[in-house]
């Protein structure tokens, strides 16, 4: 099942994506929903991030080969996480499929995607095993983990290199229905592809972050985590259109503008 | 004024607090609101925190002593930040104004309280040039950045250090009239004074983070903004009350307990 956000009529709801139509529904998918009789064709709304999550979980490092490529970057040792520690990122920089991602004026060239799966939480959930740890997860989507280099290197945090205005795209919609093995991410930039990965070789996966996480914290429904990248990325610049496929769930397609 | 959320006959309210009575309204003070011409005993509600922002910003390291009584505590060198680079906390942490800090059974003895100012956001914000930064801001409450301090030092991030379940107490309520240079913040100890510090003697203040952050960032009512903290804690044990005054604002007690 594919759960679409999105604005129509000036308001903000849910759907259920049948093909090329929507089956709009009262309430949300984290709370109890229920099928209106109204349908909307996919082409007439406008899509919304699929959620804005209470709590914005990121994983950062989570693939060998990002962590190759960021060392040769950075002229530094790779470092390889020893446990899944998990990071943040926040809603102000949210845009969704289709939406510009504005580089500031100020911002170097080296602008670069990362495309990254999305886990959405769909119930309050704490303490969970490593093998039940599924089971509190709503669907997937897709998400561009945009980054400037220059300043991830120099700043103190890493709130302006990844949490510029624009910089998370996220979409287009939530799948439900997800074998994590089988999942492929593909990156295109202007329909040439870049990077072409397994989505689930990751360091630390999907059940091993949630169940090292709710060790601690309570996950609510509409967190979501973003589970890193891998490999590298060209500098991104004005006029240029990313995607990021993952097999499945769907494309992420979202245009580059630098501000003049 | 002081706006306090709080639940009441099963719903969430904000009301405005007059003597130890308050008035309800209907909406929040984001949004439009209305008196109602409900009133309720202070006494007899449950308060909640008093905003649960769409991003929740840290500045983390703000103040000289603190980052001094930090170095001696990590036998590193002081580390004094060249600018006004924000950082990040997590709504699954926050807890009211009475409610208790829970210390995991496999935390450290090293449980540090943070007493904080907390700036509240009310309007939509960016480019905000520093002289007018603070008109964007709708009052001030008190926080506590309860820190392990051997899982801060030891996790590739702060998540469970700073963002475990019940480490982010914040309250009792927001504040509207503040003048920053007036404020003095005091923590005490099962009632026994262990610190005090012109509240506004930060490295950057307020207006120049706003403005910093507004800079890169769109600003959105309910964010809010946790100042940092100075000087040292000792550690915090079981059957301990914490006690974070600011002068003009109100005092956020919460006790400790360590899970057995």
């Amino acid at each position: 099942m594919r759960w679409v956000r999105y604005e129509a009529d000036g308001a903000v709801r849910y759907g259920i994506l049948e093909g090329e139509d929507i089956a709009e529904v009262s309430g949300t998918p984290f709370d109890a929903y229920e099928r209106t009789a109204k349908r909307r064709k996919l082409a007439a709304v406008k899509l919304l991030v699929p959620v804005v999550p209470p709590t914005f979980y990121a994983a950062g490092i989570n693939y060998m080969d990002h962590i190759i490529e960021q060392a040769k970057l950075t002229g530094r040792e790779p470092k390889v996480p020893k446990k899944a520690d998990i990071g943040y990122r926040a809603n102000n920089a949210l845009i969704a499929h289709g939406e510009p991602i504005v580089i500031p004026k100020d911002a170097t060239e080296k602008v670069h995607y990362e495309g990254e799966l999305v886990v959405v939480i769909g119930r309050k959930a704490k303490h969970l095993a490593e093998k039940e740890a599924l089971s509190c997860v709503l669907g997937y989507t897709i998400g561009n983990d945009v980054s400037e280099r220059s300043w991830q290197a120099e700043d103190r945090t890493l709130w302006r290199a990844k949490n510029t205005d624009t910089f998370k795209p996220m979409g287009p919609w939530i799948e439900t229905d997800v074998r994590l093995d089988d999942l492929v991410t593909t990156v295109r930039v202007n329909g040439e592809q870049k990077i072409r990965f397994p989505t689930n070789k990751m360091l630390f996966g999907v059940a091993h972050y949630i169940a090292a996480m709710s060790r601690y914290l309570t996950l609510h429904p509409g967190d979501m985590i973003w589970m890193g990248t891998d490999g590298a990325s060209p500098n991104l610049k004005h006029g240029d259109v990313v995607e990021v496929e993952i097999s499945g769930i769907g494309v992420l397609r979202n245009p580059v503008v630098r501000e003049a």
